[in-house]
C-alpha cells in the first residue's frame, strides 16, 4: 500500500517518480480525491462502498483532549514508521493525517451534530450522545479488515459536517480523539489503546499560556471554559483510562514550586501482562526505584531530573509506571537515561535518544511528554511487529 | 608470619604439625607467652624491646563503642582473611584476638588508669586524658614497621592494668576501641579507618533488651548510664566520624513504627576519592537512587527492604552513602541485592552473599549491620591488596 499512499501525497511528490509503474492507478486515485466528491448522507453506511485493498490494518486508539499538544503527539507516534506525514490531499479541509505506513483518523469526524446542532441540542462534543457509534464501529472493522471506507468529516473551521473522504487502510491506522475506548465494539477492535491524560492543573496552566497570553482571553473565561467542559469530560472521556493499555499522565512537577507549568512530572503507565508489548523498566524489573541521575557523573540544569519506576494499581488494574519529573538540558542526559531503561522497544542502543533529537524542536522534547510519547511510538512499533510478524526499518524513522 | 601465629593458637593446634620445621622458634614463643611475665611499668617505651619480624602490617583503625556488637563486627572483619580467630593464648585474660593473618588489638589496653584510678580521678574511659597516647602511637608505628611490641593489657573483668603481652605483627592489624582516630599521630598511621556509629535510639533499644530484660537493670539506671556517658562520648568519640574513611551508621527503621529496635536502617558511608578503595554503588554511580527490591520478582517478608544510594556531604566531607532499611528474609533477597551492587570488592559473583551466609548465626546477619560489616571486610581486603600488592585467597574466608 505504501506506494499508493506516496503517490497521493503532495509533500513527497519527489518520491512518486520512483513508482512510475503504478502511475495509472495512482493517477486514478489522485483524480478521484482531487475532484469534489458528491455529498453523501452523513448517516449512510459507507462501508458498503469500500474498496477491498488487502492491507489488514493494525488499529490503535489514542484518547486525547484537544488543545493539549495532540498534533505533536500524533507526529511522534507516526514518525517512527518513516516517511513524511501530511494531511490527506483531498483539496479541502480534512483532519486525516497520512504517511507511508500510517493513517491518523480524528474521531471528531464522527460527530453526530455540527456546531449549530450541538448548540441547538445543548450537547457538548464530549458527550457520548454526540458521536455516530455504529458508523465508527463499522468503519473501524472495515479498515481493520483492509477495506477502504468513506468517512465523514467534521470541519473544525466552519463547524460543519463536510462530505466524506475515502480512507484507504495503511499498515497502521490510529483513531485519535475524545472517545476511542468508550464504545465496547470499537474498543474491542483496537490492537493497542493509549490515553494521553493531562491533569487539570497542567491543562489550566497551558490554557492560561495560550488563551490568555497569546489570544487575549480573560482568566475568568478560561476558568469557565474548563469548568464547563468538566462534567462531560469526567463522565465520558476520563473513564476510558481504565481501558487503556498505556496512559501518559502529565502532572505538575514535584521538584519545585512551579505555578506556570514550566516543569512537568510525566508518568508512563502500562497495563501489566499485555501480549504485544513488554513493560519498560528502570534498572530492575518488578522493583520500586527512585532515581536522580543528576549528580557526580551527570550535571543537570536546575531543577534537575528525577525518575521513578514501580508497580502499582491504577483504576483497578495492575500496571507498571515509569515516571520522569523535570527537564532535559542536553544530549548527555538523554542517552544516560536511555541506558538505564530496558524494554523500551528501541532497535539499537540510543535509538530513543536519536528519535527525540530528530524531533527536538517539537513541544515537550526536553521533558517527559516528549520522552514518553516517543517511548509510546516504540511500543506501537513493537506491538505492530509482534502482531503482524512484519519488521519496521528503524533507519526510516523521520 | 602466618606459621608463627598458627603455632601459638591452641584452637588451630592441628595445623601446627605441618610447620614442624619452625618448632624451635614457636616453642620459644609459646614458653614466653605462657610463662607469667615480669610486670613492666605501664609508661615504659616497650618499642625498644620489640623483635624485628619483617612483616610490615597493614593497620586499620575501628572506632566502636562497647556493648554494640563489636565482637561480631571484629569477627566479620577478620573472617574474610581466613583461618579461625581466637584470643591470644597467653594463659591469662587478654583482649587480643588473632587469626592467621590478622590481629585485633583493643585500645582499652592503653587506658591510663585502672577502674579504681578512674573512679578516684573522676574520669571516664571515654575521656581523652584516660589514654596513653604516646605509647599507643609508638606501638602502632612499631607494628606498622613490622616490629613486635609489649602491649599493656586492661583487664575488663578485674578492672586492673595487667602485665603486658607480646604482640607480633600479622599482615593485618586492627586497632579497635573508643579512640583510634582521635590522636593525630595514631590517626596518620592508619591505612584505613572505620567508625561504627550506633545512634542513641538504637543504643537505648539494645540496652533495654540486654540490660533490662536479660540482666534485670531498671529503665532508670539504663537511662542514667547512657546519659552519664554522653558528654565525654560526644566530646571525644563521636567527632572521630569526621576522620573515618568508612562510617557504618545504625539508625531506627523508617519502614515501620518500631520502638523495640527490631528493624534497622543502616548506612554505609564512604569518604569520596580514597586511593585504596572504590566506592560501592547501586545501579548507577554518582546518581541518587531509592530501591525497593521487593515487588514483582522478589517477595520480601514484612516490612520489606529498602535501599538508598547517593552522594552527600557528611561532617564536612563528600561521601557516598549506601543505605539498607529492613531485614532479609531468605537467600534470594541477599543475592538479588548483591547483583545490583558494584564495587563491593567481591572476588566473584555472590561472594558477599556467601560470606554473610557463612556467618549467618551472628547477630545482624539478616539486616544492614551484617550486610555492611561484611561489605566493610571486603573493603579492608581491597585496601590491603591495593596497598601491599599481595592477594588474599577468597576461598580461605571463614
Amino acid at each position: 500500500m505504501g506506494y499508493v499512499r506516496l503517490a497521493v501525497l503532495a509533500a513527497v511528490a519527489a518520491h512518486a517518480s520512483a513508482y512510475s509503474a503504478v502511475a495509472p492507478r495512482s493517477a486514478m486515485r489522485r483524480s478521484r480525491v482531487a475532484t469534489p466528491v458528491q455529498r453523501v448522507p452523513q448517516t449512510a453506511c459507507t462501508v458498503l462502498m469500500a474498496t477491498k485493498t488487502g492491507v489488514k490494518a493494525f488499529v490503535v486508539g489514542v484518547a486525547a483532549d484537544s488543545g493539549c499538544g495532540k498534533s505533536t503527539f500524533m507526529r511522534r507516534l507516526t514518525n517512527i514508521f518513516g516517511g513524511k506525514s501530511a494531511l490527506l490531499d483531498i483539496g479541502r479541509e480534512t483532519n486525516t493525517l497520512v504517511s507511508d505506513k500510517t493513517t491518523v483518523i480524528c474521531l471528531d469526524d464522527y460527530h453526530l451534530y455540527d456546531r449549530k446542532g450541538r448548540s441547538a441540542n445543548k450537547i457538548t462534543a464530549l458527550h457520548k450522545d454526540c458521536q455516530k457509534w455504529d458508523l465508527m464501529a463499522e468503519q473501524v472493522a472495515a479498515i481493520k479488515a483492509g477495506n477502504s471506507v468513506m468517512k465523514p468529516i467534521y470541519n473544525h473551521i466552519t463547524g460543519e459536517l463536510d462530505a466524506p473522504e475515502e480512507i484507504v487502510p495503511t499498515d497502521i491506522v490510529i483513531f485519535e480523539g475524545l472517545h476511542p475506548m468508550l464504545d465496547d465494539k470499537v474498543r474491542s477492535m483496537l490492537d493497542l489503546s493509549i490515553y494521553l491524560d493531562i491533569s487539570d492543573e497542567v491543562k489550566f496552566a497551558w490554557k492560561i499560556q495560550r488563551d490568555m497570553q497569546e489570544r487575549g482571553h480573560s482568566l475568568e473565561s478560561i476558568k469557565a471554559s474548563i469548568e464547563g467542559r468538566k462534567p462531560d469530560f469526567d463522565a465520558f472521556v476520563a473513564p476510558q483510562r481504565a481501558n487503556a493499555d498505556i496512559v501518559i499522565e502529565v502532572l505538575p512537577t514535584q521538584l519545585v514550586n512551579d505555578a506556570e507549568g514550566k516543569f512537568l512530572r510525566v508518568r508512563f503507565i502500562q497495563k501489566a501482562g499485555l501480549d504485544l508489548i513488554k513493560a519498560p523498566f528502570l534498572f530492575d524489573e518488578g522493583s520500586t526505584i527512585e532515581w536522580t541521575p543528576c549528580g557526580k557523573k551527570l550535571t543537570c540544569a536546575y531543577p534537575g531530573i528525577k525518575f521513578r519506576y514501580g508497580t502499582e494499581m491504577y483504576m483497578g488494574s495492575e500496571v507498571t509506571v515509569l515516571e520522569m519529573d523535570g527537564r532535559f538540558d542536553k544530549l548527555d542526559e538523554l542517552i544516560y537515561v536511555e541506558s538505564a531503561l530496558t524494554n523500551t522497544g528501541a532497535k539499537f542502543y540510543g535509538e530513543l535518544t536519536q528519535q527525540i533529537l530528530k524531533n527536538k524542536d517539537a513541544v515537550g522534547s526536553d521533558n517527559g511528554t516528549g520522552f514518553f510519547q516517543t517511548l509510546c511510538s516504540f511500543k506501537i512499533r513493537e506491538a505492530y511487529e509482534k502482531a503482524t510478524g512484519k519488521t519496521v526499518d528503524a533507519s526510516a524513522a523521520a
